[in-house]
């Protein structure tokens, strides 16, 4: 039996009630940690579930901000230095990440208050996250203004992959469950994933083969 | 011990190699059937693994069309008819969902080729998946074409929820656990999620609460 919710419903709905209805629409989403200075001393820290593959060559990522939220300073920050990282968020430390989210006072650190080890890389104007397994420096490329909401999707280039020994595969796979990576749904849920299987290319009549 | 993977030693990368590691390096990704139809009988059915949330009020999400990718069909059908569906995969029919990627000869359904049903609901144009447990009608809004790689970002607004019975609580959230809603890594491995915690709204010098 399925029950159906329309949009008039929707938009009827308590403004919280349809947050954490609509964010968990898309499925299952990524949980990444977002770095970044203002070249001050001043750095920031950011939970992000919005990273989204725009290609491979050139290795670009994009991200959704609102500037409204408690992001903005990364989003200033990476504007006035160009340069970030993304940090995936380990089992271990899910409950670290997700306390990024809280409006702390101007001049706190996230990495202060939340107990995560900020790590510098010589030459790189960004801090990573010391204990994330598979992170990435990151170069700002170019952004797009959302008209019908006003969000903004932001693109960056991989400079270049910083990633735990044993995780990558020589075809390129990578273990997301062996390296820990959570997923999230909706603002606030997190989870471990269990490999049912990695499948063979597909292509018509022939029967997928597990890899 | 952390290995480096610098851009240049990405560029110099096998071209399947690339794909298959940038594609995992966003992190766990979210497995979405979108239904489309070209109002002469012709209906496709193309995975995605790029839903991204735009924002809630008005529901929005975005989708990215390499238009050079067996997904064309579906992009030309949204834009001819303004309308399709978003389908969540279940891990019931996972592989399906994963043949649907096969480049099919001009005219098959990639329903038929499949075996998955295409459910019509009385007065909307674009199929949806009859075995997905949490689904919605979409209509077009607008687009992005990324310059950076020529691929487009385009976003829909929700029409209209349809999920199985059971699913959806008291405070909007739901449960993709339950619902048997599949997780994916880089471009062929599929995951079911088990949940760590549901955490509470974070505010600074406040322990989070389990919910």
């Amino acid at each position: 039996m399925e029950q159906t919710i329309t949009l008039k419903e929707i938009l009827d709905m308590a403004r919280l009630k349809r947050m954490t209805l609509i964010n968990t629409l898309t499925g299952f989403k990524s949980a990444n940690l977002i770095g970044s200075a203002d070249g001050k001393g001043q750095h920031n820290l950011a939970i992000f579930n919005s990273a989204v593959h725009i290609g491979a060559n050139p290795p670009l990522i994009g991200l959704l901000f609102r500037p409204t939220t408690v992001a903005r300073h990364s989003y200033e920050n990476i504007r006035a230095s160009g340069k970030y990282t993304i940090n995936h968020v380990h089992y271990r430390f899910y409950r670290e990440a997700h306390q990024t989210s809280a409006k702390y006072e101007e001049g706190v650190s996230e990495f202060s208050a939340t107990g995560l080890t900020p790590q510098w890389v010589s030459g790189f104007p960004a801090p990573f996250v010391e204990e994330s397994h598979i992170k990435m420096a990151m170069e700002y490329v170019e952004e797009y203004p959302i008209k019908a909401n006003g969000t903004i999707l932001l693109i960056g280039k991989i400079l270049e992959i910083r990633m735990a020994k044993g995780l990558l595969e020589e075809d390129g796979y990578v273990d997301l469950q062996l390296a820990g990576t959570v997923a999230v749904s909706g603002l606030d849920t997190y989870f471990q994933a269990d490999r049912l299987a990695r499948l063979s290319y597909a292509r018509p009549e022939e029967a997928l083969r597990e890899l």
